[in-house]
């Protein structure tokens, strides 16, 4: 048997609180993951009043770096990157940690400055989310928070602030009280040290905003498990204050979504997104996919660089599950057109269009796995696969629209990636699509036209074609019977 | 974006109850089905007491093949199969039907003799099957039924018998009564038919019996739908028999797991097969995973001969989830090292080596999705795709094999693959031998060994390998604890 080449990477990052290290490997030009391994270290919480780490600090990092040490020998060196941030910028003798760490690693660590740290989280976001324009990223860490604006893979503004989670946990919310008192005091400081960049991001502006880190992610569990939508606004974050501030202190906190891992630094992380949204004016933000660890990857990963993240991952599904790119091609320049025909009566959303050249382009993902519940099998993969360049919500609708491209017709569930008119519109558009190129044959796609109506749909065929195409025919007439019984009215005319 | 070159295959079979056609890809060496159309043509209906075929009956098949017609357009000639068989080599005017339906189709189509056709459904039965020795085969069908002694891919005796579930039923069971005369006729009956076969085949001899269509599947379907196990036994056969004898009339079977489309050629099939067992004295018989059509499909691909069957079907499945194939080999290797080390003190079943093999070789699967959860990727992704050569109760275990690969252990559910003991000591061996080839590197795999005493196993490592590979020591350490915790004693021991 010939061996996969597929050479592994290694990305380490020293973090103020925790060590990470992620093992990957490029498949296809997707990143997967390998190993994942994680130690508290509390490398921050060893820094005295003079930023001096304690030897004891220094050696639960060295016994952490001594396990990571062992699989990464195996590794190209080229393939290596080991970074250190904010707890390890402050000490002051992190020149005794760091010697005797590179001798256990056997590869040197790069203690990283505030804006090269930003620089390589742009990327790690970059790379993970979709959507064009200029982008506002904020990344909040436990003794740094990264705020940036860039475009593309261009990051045009880059800033490393001293605020961080675990430190304003120690400064603000020291008697683990939770007042309104401490919370103000908390986000006043946190808008303080923003204040010197407000006039010059303000200026640059943007159109996107997402926010990395775990303060971000512990919100959207919670919105999730409390059944809101994934877009973070400022009543939010009030809201979720207004909930913290139900419980006296920080260890009776019981919101539900909250994870017990999360809670302990959650009032000062939110202190500080609150500060950033009113000082910034943010008026919406959504998880991003990657952040530091992901840039430092994507980073080595030089051949990944400069492509649209969304054609590359679905180049990259289409390629891992073998899928038949020619025949998803069809499907979707059929897609395509019948949304074309209908977008001056439908006005569907410009996210409608992505999202319909998705669904078209992995159609037949399932297939990989069975036939007879291909339906089911797509929706199993695209819930559980990592999408870059797509949300949280636009993946489950990715995935509920797939479970339905075929077969048997039942509504959506509740979703929050568009209206639910729009998504039921393009489950029906993408399901003819798929019905008009079932021969797999570009040279045989039915000259079709499409008219609508409201929410009436006639598609009309050549009788000619229709007769020399009998299972098309059959197949066409039985889906516009299966749209109509679901209340949505579709007509196959025959034209002479 | 380039396209996958993958060709196109069509198999149709004009059955005398249905007509079927296939279509399917070859991906990686494994058949894809892309499409499965039927249509209830009920052509052996259409025959009269002269064995002509009434014009409806013909004109049901014509306007199936019109349908079928439009798909076969773009598959290459040399890729398309059409086989008719009992009802049209019984039809005195079959040609009639035929210049007809070959007009419709474009391509020619076969009246296959019995023979024939028990050659391709052995070719089905070999391509789909795991298993060494003489295999007996039976494919009971509407109107011939097939019996077949093979090795391998060649078959040494090939008999097509004029008994079928259609015929049967409308001999034997013609008032639908349910009635113990009505079963003992319609025994006695293939008995007879069986008879000038049974010399023959009892010399011939084999050692594994498996079963393909409808009655067996009937069968199987609810046998598992009433908790049993996956092999039919005769006794199993006469229980059935009762359990349909509890009812009146054919119209009133009720029986659980039992499906409407099923029911009515039930009573008439399992009179067929309680002969067959009683006549050959068949032991057990389980499940075939393809006949006819698999085997017309097979057929056309011919570079797929002559290959072990579970050896293509674990080559395929880490071609199609591009597993990393050397990592695979290495913990196979080390996996086998271990069960030999445990053979003598275990005896475990002789099959328990091959489903270990799969295990290792295809732990990896579910990383293809997503790490965090791939263990429960692995066992949707297995229980969900064809395993040509595994039983569906193998494809089980290693499906909840494969969900406890790595991370927390729990207990294995009821299978019916291997004994409850083996099964949970193939786990143990399999979890071991992933950590112990977590480097993924195959120069460096610990020099262990590895002694048991009755469940007890201790796993001796140099000290100085331990201490040199820090993670797989504690990794080794808290397997042994996860182990012990579940009653399965394991110590990790440092050699000097």
């Amino acid at each position: 048997m010939e061996r996969t080449v597929s050479p592994l990477y290694a990305a380490i990052d020293l973090g103020s609180n925790s060590f990470h290290m992620w093992i990957v490997r490029d498949i296809a030009g997707t990143v997967q993951t390998l190993a994942k391994i994680k130690r508290k270290v509390r490398l921050a919480a060893g820094l005295n009043s003079n930023n001096e780490l304690s030897l004891d600090a220094m050696q639960r990092g060295w016994d952490c770096l001594s396990l990571f040490a062992e699989r990464l020998q195996d590794i190209p060196a080229a393939n290596i990157r080991i970074v250190g941030t904010a707890a390890l910028r402050t000490a002051v003798n992190a020149n005794a940690f760091l010697s005797k760490a590179e001798k256990i690693l056997g590869y040197p660590i790069q203690i990283i400055p505030g804006e090269e740290e930003a620089r390589i989280i742009y990327q790690g976001v970059a790379h993970t989310s979709g959507g064009c324009g200029k982008r506002l990223v904020v990344d909040i860490g436990g003794a740094s928070t990264e705020v940036i604006i860039g475009e593309g893979f261009d990051a045009s503004a880059l800033t490393s602030l001293k605020i961080g989670c675990v430190t304003w946990l120690e400064r603000y919310f020291k008697d683990r009280a939770l007042t309104a008192a401490n919370f103000d005091t908390a986000i006043t400081a946190a808008k303080a040290a923003i204040s010197p960049i407000v006039e010059q991001y303000q200026t640059l502006g943007w159109t996107t905003c997402v926010g990395a880190s775990g303060t971000v992610q512990a919100l959207q569990e919670i919105m999730l498990a409390q059944g809101m939508d994934e877009i973070i606004t400022l009543a939010k974050l009030k809201r979720m204050q207004r909930q913290a501030m139900q419980y006296e202190r920080l260890e009776d906190l019981d919101i539900e979504g909250l994870t017990l891992e999360r809670a302990l630094v959650f009032p000062s992380g939110l202190s500080i997104l609150i500060a950033i949204f009113e000082s910034l004016g943010i008026e919406s933000m959504t998880l991003a996919g990657g952040a530091l660890r992901e840039g430092m990857v994507y980073d080595m990963m030089t051949q990944m660089r400069h492509h649209d993240v969304r054609e590359r991952t679905l180049a990259s599904l289409q390629n891992r599950f073998q899928l038949d790119t020619g025949h998803a091609a069809e499907v979707t320049g059929t897609a395509l057109n019948l949304l074309d025909a209908c977008q001056s009566a439908w006005q569907l959303e410009p996210q409608a269009r992505y999202l319909l050249k998705a669904c078209a382009g992995l159609h037949e993902i399932g297939t990989m796995v069975e036939f007879k519940k291909s339906g089911e099998h797509a929706a199993y993969l695209i819930h559980h696969s990592d999408l870059p360049g797509f949300t949280r919500a636009q993946k489950h609708l990715i995935g509920e629209l797939l479970r339905r491209y075929r077969e048997q017709l039942s509504s959506l569930p509740e979703q929050h990636a568009l209206s639910a008119p729009s998504a039921t519109r393009l489950l029906r558009l993408l399901r003819l699509a798929v019905i008009l190129c079932h021969r797999r044959d570009h040279c045989h796609q039915p000259p079709f036209t499409l008219d609508v109506t409201d929410n009436k749909l006639s598609l009309t065929l050549p009788a000619s074609w229709l007769a020399a195409n009998p299972l098309t025919d059959a197949e066409l007439q039985q889906e516009a019977n299966r749209q109509s019984d679901m209340g949505w009215p579709l007509t196959l005319i025959a034209s002479e």
